[in-house]
Protein backbone atom coordinates (compact mmCIF):
# COMPACT_ATOMS: atom_id res chain seq x y z
CA UNK A 1 0.00 0.00 0.00
CA UNK A 2 0.85 3.21 -0.41
CA UNK A 3 1.93 6.27 2.23
CA UNK A 4 -1.48 7.52 2.22
CA UNK A 5 -2.05 11.63 2.68
CA UNK A 6 -3.30 12.61 5.63
CA UNK A 7 -6.53 14.28 4.23
CA UNK A 8 -9.76 12.88 5.83
CA UNK A 9 -10.70 11.82 2.22
CA UNK A 10 -8.30 9.35 2.03
CA UNK A 11 -10.37 7.57 4.66
CA UNK A 12 -11.67 4.69 2.67
CA UNK A 13 -15.27 4.69 3.79
CA UNK A 14 -16.79 7.73 5.82
CA UNK A 15 -20.27 6.82 6.63
CA UNK A 16 -23.42 9.09 6.52
CA UNK A 17 -24.46 10.08 9.78
CA UNK A 18 -28.22 11.35 9.12
CA UNK A 19 -29.67 14.54 8.22
CA UNK A 20 -27.09 14.87 5.41
CA UNK A 21 -24.47 14.48 7.81
CA UNK A 22 -20.74 12.53 7.13
CA UNK A 23 -18.29 10.66 9.49
CA UNK A 24 -14.65 12.55 9.39
CA UNK A 25 -16.22 15.73 7.49
CA UNK A 26 -16.75 19.31 9.18
CA UNK A 27 -19.26 21.44 8.89
CA UNK A 28 -18.89 25.11 7.25
CA UNK A 29 -20.75 28.04 7.29
CA UNK A 30 -20.49 29.11 3.48
CA UNK A 31 -19.84 32.94 4.37
CA UNK A 32 -16.27 33.71 2.63
CA UNK A 33 -16.99 37.53 3.12
CA UNK A 34 -19.80 40.21 3.68
CA UNK A 35 -21.86 39.75 0.66
CA UNK A 36 -25.50 40.72 1.26
CA UNK A 37 -27.07 38.98 -1.53
CA UNK A 38 -27.51 35.48 0.31
CA UNK A 39 -29.12 33.83 3.12
CA UNK A 40 -27.71 30.89 5.67
CA UNK A 41 -26.08 27.76 3.77
CA UNK A 42 -23.36 25.27 4.72
CA UNK A 43 -20.22 23.29 3.21
CA UNK A 44 -19.42 20.29 3.59
CA UNK A 45 -15.93 19.02 1.61
CA UNK A 46 -17.11 15.54 0.87
CA UNK A 47 -13.51 14.56 -1.40
CA UNK A 48 -10.77 16.92 -2.04
CA UNK A 49 -7.45 15.51 -2.63
CA UNK A 50 -3.95 16.61 -4.25
CA UNK A 51 -4.65 13.21 -6.59
CA UNK A 52 -7.95 14.61 -7.46
CA UNK A 53 -8.78 17.13 -10.06
CA UNK A 54 -11.72 17.79 -9.49
CA UNK A 55 -14.14 18.65 -5.84
CA UNK A 56 -16.60 17.64 -4.43
CA UNK A 57 -18.93 19.47 -2.45
CA UNK A 58 -22.07 19.29 -0.17
CA UNK A 59 -24.25 22.70 0.18
CA UNK A 60 -27.69 22.89 1.87
CA UNK A 61 -29.32 26.51 1.75
CA UNK A 62 -32.23 26.92 4.70
CA UNK A 63 -35.85 26.78 4.11
CA UNK A 64 -36.38 30.47 2.40
CA UNK A 65 -32.75 30.82 1.98
CA UNK A 66 -30.69 31.22 -1.30
CA UNK A 67 -26.95 31.01 -2.81
CA UNK A 68 -24.92 33.84 -3.59
CA UNK A 69 -25.85 35.10 -7.04
CA UNK A 70 -22.37 34.77 -8.99
CA UNK A 71 -20.49 33.67 -11.86
CA UNK A 72 -17.19 32.68 -12.38
CA UNK A 73 -14.99 31.14 -15.32
CA UNK A 74 -15.12 27.41 -13.94
CA UNK A 75 -18.36 25.51 -14.27
CA UNK A 76 -20.52 23.78 -11.69
CA UNK A 77 -21.81 20.43 -12.17
CA UNK A 78 -24.70 19.95 -9.56
CA UNK A 79 -27.49 17.22 -8.24
CA UNK A 80 -29.71 18.00 -5.96
CA UNK A 81 -29.42 15.75 -2.74
CA UNK A 82 -32.13 16.66 -0.67
CA UNK A 83 -35.47 19.00 -1.06
CA UNK A 84 -36.30 20.68 -3.95
CA UNK A 85 -36.82 24.56 -5.12
CA UNK A 86 -35.87 26.60 -8.05
CA UNK A 87 -32.08 28.03 -9.59
CA UNK A 88 -31.42 30.70 -11.92
CA UNK A 89 -28.97 30.18 -14.65
CA UNK A 90 -28.29 32.69 -17.04
CA UNK A 91 -31.83 33.74 -18.17
CA UNK A 92 -32.86 30.48 -17.61
CA UNK A 93 -35.24 30.17 -14.05
CA UNK A 94 -35.98 26.12 -13.10
CA UNK A 95 -38.23 24.42 -10.96
CA UNK A 96 -35.47 21.86 -9.17
CA UNK A 97 -36.69 18.55 -7.42
CA UNK A 98 -34.34 15.22 -6.02
CA UNK A 99 -31.52 14.02 -8.12
CA UNK A 100 -31.65 16.82 -10.60
CA UNK A 101 -29.00 17.60 -12.47
CA UNK A 102 -28.20 21.64 -13.16
CA UNK A 103 -25.16 22.76 -15.25
CA UNK A 104 -24.06 25.99 -14.95
CA UNK A 105 -21.33 27.28 -17.87
CA UNK A 106 -18.67 29.36 -17.57
CA UNK A 107 -19.13 32.89 -17.13
CA UNK A 108 -22.89 32.15 -16.00
CA UNK A 109 -24.84 34.11 -13.44
CA UNK A 110 -26.57 31.66 -10.90
CA UNK A 111 -28.45 31.19 -8.46
CA UNK A 112 -30.29 28.73 -6.39
CA UNK A 113 -33.34 29.19 -3.91
CA UNK A 114 -34.88 26.57 -1.33
CA UNK A 115 -38.78 26.39 -0.63
CA UNK A 116 -40.47 27.94 2.05
CA UNK A 117 -41.00 24.47 3.73
CA UNK A 118 -37.48 22.88 3.29
CA UNK A 119 -33.56 22.94 3.43
CA UNK A 120 -31.97 22.12 -0.04
CA UNK A 121 -29.09 20.55 -0.53
CA UNK A 122 -26.99 19.49 -3.43
CA UNK A 123 -23.54 18.65 -4.70
CA UNK A 124 -21.73 20.31 -6.43
CA UNK A 125 -18.45 19.20 -8.36
CA UNK A 126 -16.08 21.83 -9.58
CA UNK A 127 -12.63 21.80 -10.61
CA UNK A 128 -10.47 21.30 -7.73
CA UNK A 129 -7.89 24.99 -9.69
CA UNK A 130 -10.58 27.26 -10.25
CA UNK A 131 -10.72 31.15 -10.20
CA UNK A 132 -13.03 33.02 -7.48
CA UNK A 133 -16.77 33.89 -8.04
CA UNK A 134 -17.51 37.61 -9.37
CA UNK A 135 -20.75 39.28 -8.10
CA UNK A 136 -23.03 41.71 -9.69
CA UNK A 137 -22.40 45.50 -10.18
CA UNK A 138 -25.70 46.94 -10.70
CA UNK A 139 -25.41 47.22 -13.87
CA UNK A 140 -25.74 43.40 -14.22
CA UNK A 141 -28.61 43.11 -11.90
CA UNK A 142 -30.45 45.79 -14.42
CA UNK A 143 -29.85 43.24 -17.04
CA UNK A 144 -30.59 40.38 -15.47
CA UNK A 145 -33.46 42.02 -14.31
CA UNK A 146 -34.99 43.12 -17.82
CA UNK A 147 -36.34 39.49 -17.68
CA UNK A 148 -39.13 39.14 -15.64
CA UNK A 149 -39.42 35.53 -14.72
CA UNK A 150 -35.52 36.07 -13.64
CA UNK A 151 -36.61 39.38 -11.97
CA UNK A 152 -39.21 37.46 -9.96
CA UNK A 153 -36.81 34.83 -9.42
CA UNK A 154 -34.43 37.82 -7.81
CA UNK A 155 -37.18 39.48 -5.74
CA UNK A 156 -37.32 35.60 -4.00
CA UNK A 157 -41.07 35.61 -4.89
CA UNK B 1 -23.59 34.11 -23.10
CA UNK B 2 -20.64 32.18 -24.56
CA UNK B 3 -21.18 29.78 -27.79
CA UNK B 4 -22.27 26.37 -25.83
CA UNK B 5 -20.35 23.12 -26.61
CA UNK B 6 -22.87 21.28 -28.30
CA UNK B 7 -22.37 18.79 -25.18
CA UNK B 8 -25.39 17.17 -23.24
CA UNK B 9 -24.44 18.08 -19.88
CA UNK B 10 -24.68 21.57 -20.80
CA UNK B 11 -28.09 21.14 -20.89
CA UNK B 12 -28.69 23.72 -17.70
CA UNK B 13 -30.91 21.59 -16.14
CA UNK B 14 -31.80 17.72 -16.27
CA UNK B 15 -34.24 16.19 -14.67
CA UNK B 16 -33.99 13.01 -12.84
CA UNK B 17 -37.00 11.26 -14.59
CA UNK B 18 -37.36 8.13 -11.93
CA UNK B 19 -35.71 4.83 -11.24
CA UNK B 20 -32.12 6.50 -10.54
CA UNK B 21 -32.07 7.55 -14.77
CA UNK B 22 -31.74 11.29 -15.97
CA UNK B 23 -33.19 13.09 -19.49
CA UNK B 24 -30.42 13.33 -21.82
CA UNK B 25 -28.38 11.04 -19.84
CA UNK B 26 -27.83 7.59 -22.07
CA UNK B 27 -27.83 4.01 -20.19
CA UNK B 28 -24.79 2.00 -20.93
CA UNK B 29 -24.04 -1.59 -19.93
CA UNK B 30 -20.78 -1.31 -18.34
CA UNK B 31 -18.85 -3.91 -20.38
CA UNK B 32 -15.44 -2.59 -21.77
CA UNK B 33 -14.25 -6.20 -22.19
CA UNK B 34 -14.91 -9.73 -21.70
CA UNK B 35 -13.76 -9.72 -17.87
CA UNK B 36 -15.02 -12.68 -15.94
CA UNK B 37 -14.85 -10.84 -12.62
CA UNK B 38 -18.45 -8.69 -12.25
CA UNK B 39 -21.72 -9.18 -13.30
CA UNK B 40 -24.13 -6.60 -14.65
CA UNK B 41 -23.51 -3.21 -13.87
CA UNK B 42 -24.63 -0.29 -15.82
CA UNK B 43 -23.39 3.72 -16.38
CA UNK B 44 -24.76 6.75 -16.95
CA UNK B 45 -22.66 9.78 -17.56
CA UNK B 46 -24.18 12.26 -15.87
CA UNK B 47 -21.01 15.15 -15.99
CA UNK B 48 -18.59 14.95 -18.58
CA UNK B 49 -17.30 18.40 -20.46
CA UNK B 50 -13.92 19.93 -22.11
CA UNK B 51 -13.79 22.62 -19.17
CA UNK B 52 -14.55 19.73 -16.18
CA UNK B 53 -11.09 18.64 -14.85
CA UNK B 54 -13.32 15.77 -13.30
CA UNK B 55 -15.99 13.57 -14.06
CA UNK B 56 -19.41 12.34 -12.59
CA UNK B 57 -20.95 8.78 -13.39
CA UNK B 58 -23.66 6.86 -11.89
CA UNK B 59 -23.04 3.22 -11.53
CA UNK B 60 -25.58 0.69 -10.51
CA UNK B 61 -24.81 -2.95 -10.06
CA UNK B 62 -27.70 -5.25 -10.08
CA UNK B 63 -28.79 -7.43 -6.75
CA UNK B 64 -26.52 -10.01 -6.38
CA UNK B 65 -24.06 -8.19 -8.80
CA UNK B 66 -20.56 -6.66 -8.30
CA UNK B 67 -18.20 -4.30 -10.23
CA UNK B 68 -14.80 -5.84 -11.56
CA UNK B 69 -12.00 -5.85 -9.07
CA UNK B 70 -9.30 -3.96 -10.31
CA UNK B 71 -6.49 -1.45 -9.46
CA UNK B 72 -5.37 2.32 -11.21
CA UNK B 73 -2.92 5.32 -10.58
CA UNK B 74 -6.36 7.20 -10.31
CA UNK B 75 -8.53 8.03 -7.40
CA UNK B 76 -12.50 6.84 -7.05
CA UNK B 77 -14.50 9.42 -4.88
CA UNK B 78 -17.39 7.47 -4.28
CA UNK B 79 -21.07 8.33 -3.07
CA UNK B 80 -23.78 5.90 -2.72
CA UNK B 81 -27.27 7.22 -4.01
CA UNK B 82 -29.30 3.81 -4.12
CA UNK B 83 -29.50 0.82 -1.39
CA UNK B 84 -26.58 -0.83 0.23
CA UNK B 85 -23.66 -3.58 -0.19
CA UNK B 86 -20.25 -3.81 0.65
CA UNK B 87 -16.64 -3.00 -0.73
CA UNK B 88 -13.51 -3.88 -0.65
CA UNK B 89 -10.80 -1.23 -0.79
CA UNK B 90 -7.13 -2.51 -0.09
CA UNK B 91 -7.61 -4.94 2.52
CA UNK B 92 -10.31 -3.36 4.12
CA UNK B 93 -14.20 -4.89 3.77
CA UNK B 94 -16.95 -2.06 4.47
CA UNK B 95 -21.29 -2.89 4.61
CA UNK B 96 -21.78 0.71 2.67
CA UNK B 97 -25.18 2.10 2.77
CA UNK B 98 -26.89 5.42 1.26
CA UNK B 99 -25.05 8.65 1.39
CA UNK B 100 -21.75 6.77 3.04
CA UNK B 101 -18.41 7.52 0.73
CA UNK B 102 -15.96 5.36 -0.06
CA UNK B 103 -12.28 6.62 -1.36
CA UNK B 104 -10.35 4.69 -2.82
CA UNK B 105 -6.75 5.83 -3.41
CA UNK B 106 -4.46 5.26 -6.50
CA UNK B 107 -2.87 2.06 -6.76
CA UNK B 108 -5.91 0.37 -4.31
CA UNK B 109 -7.24 -2.74 -5.23
CA UNK B 110 -11.35 -2.09 -5.09
CA UNK B 111 -14.34 -3.87 -5.88
CA UNK B 112 -18.21 -3.41 -5.16
CA UNK B 113 -20.92 -5.92 -4.27
CA UNK B 114 -24.44 -4.84 -3.84
CA UNK B 115 -26.83 -7.07 -1.67
CA UNK B 116 -28.69 -10.05 -3.35
CA UNK B 117 -32.08 -8.30 -2.35
CA UNK B 118 -31.73 -4.89 -4.52
CA UNK B 119 -29.60 -2.58 -6.52
CA UNK B 120 -26.73 -0.86 -5.54
CA UNK B 121 -26.25 2.49 -7.00
CA UNK B 122 -23.50 4.84 -6.40
CA UNK B 123 -21.71 8.29 -7.88
CA UNK B 124 -18.09 8.16 -8.93
CA UNK B 125 -15.97 11.36 -9.27
CA UNK B 126 -13.07 10.60 -11.57
CA UNK B 127 -10.31 12.63 -12.68
CA UNK B 128 -11.06 13.32 -16.81
CA UNK B 129 -7.58 12.60 -17.47
CA UNK B 130 -6.83 9.08 -16.56
CA UNK B 131 -5.33 5.96 -16.53
CA UNK B 132 -6.72 2.43 -17.21
CA UNK B 133 -8.24 -0.13 -14.77
CA UNK B 134 -5.26 -2.93 -14.05
CA UNK B 135 -6.79 -6.55 -13.54
CA UNK B 136 -5.68 -8.78 -11.20
CA UNK B 137 -3.28 -11.94 -12.00
CA UNK B 138 -3.55 -15.38 -10.12
CA UNK B 139 -0.62 -14.13 -7.87
CA UNK B 140 -2.50 -10.61 -6.61
CA UNK B 141 -5.60 -12.55 -6.24
CA UNK B 142 -3.74 -15.14 -4.12
CA UNK B 143 -2.22 -12.31 -1.97
CA UNK B 144 -5.50 -10.85 -1.43
CA UNK B 145 -7.14 -14.45 -0.34
CA UNK B 146 -4.44 -14.44 2.33
CA UNK B 147 -6.92 -12.15 4.32
CA UNK B 148 -9.87 -14.15 5.51
CA UNK B 149 -12.48 -11.12 5.05
CA UNK B 150 -11.05 -10.29 2.03
CA UNK B 151 -10.93 -14.27 0.78
CA UNK B 152 -14.54 -14.03 2.44
CA UNK B 153 -15.61 -11.05 0.43
CA UNK B 154 -14.00 -12.08 -2.98
CA UNK B 155 -15.72 -15.32 -3.30
CA UNK B 156 -19.46 -13.01 -3.09
CA UNK B 157 -20.35 -15.04 0.45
Amino acid sequence: MDDVTKSPTRIPHRAASGGHRWDAVELRPYKEDERALFKTITRQILFSDPELDGELRYFEVEPGGFSTLERHDHMHAVMVLRGQGRCLVGNEVREIALHDLVTVPPRTWHQFRATAQEPLGFLCMVNARRDKPQLPTEGDLEELRQDEAVAEFLSGE
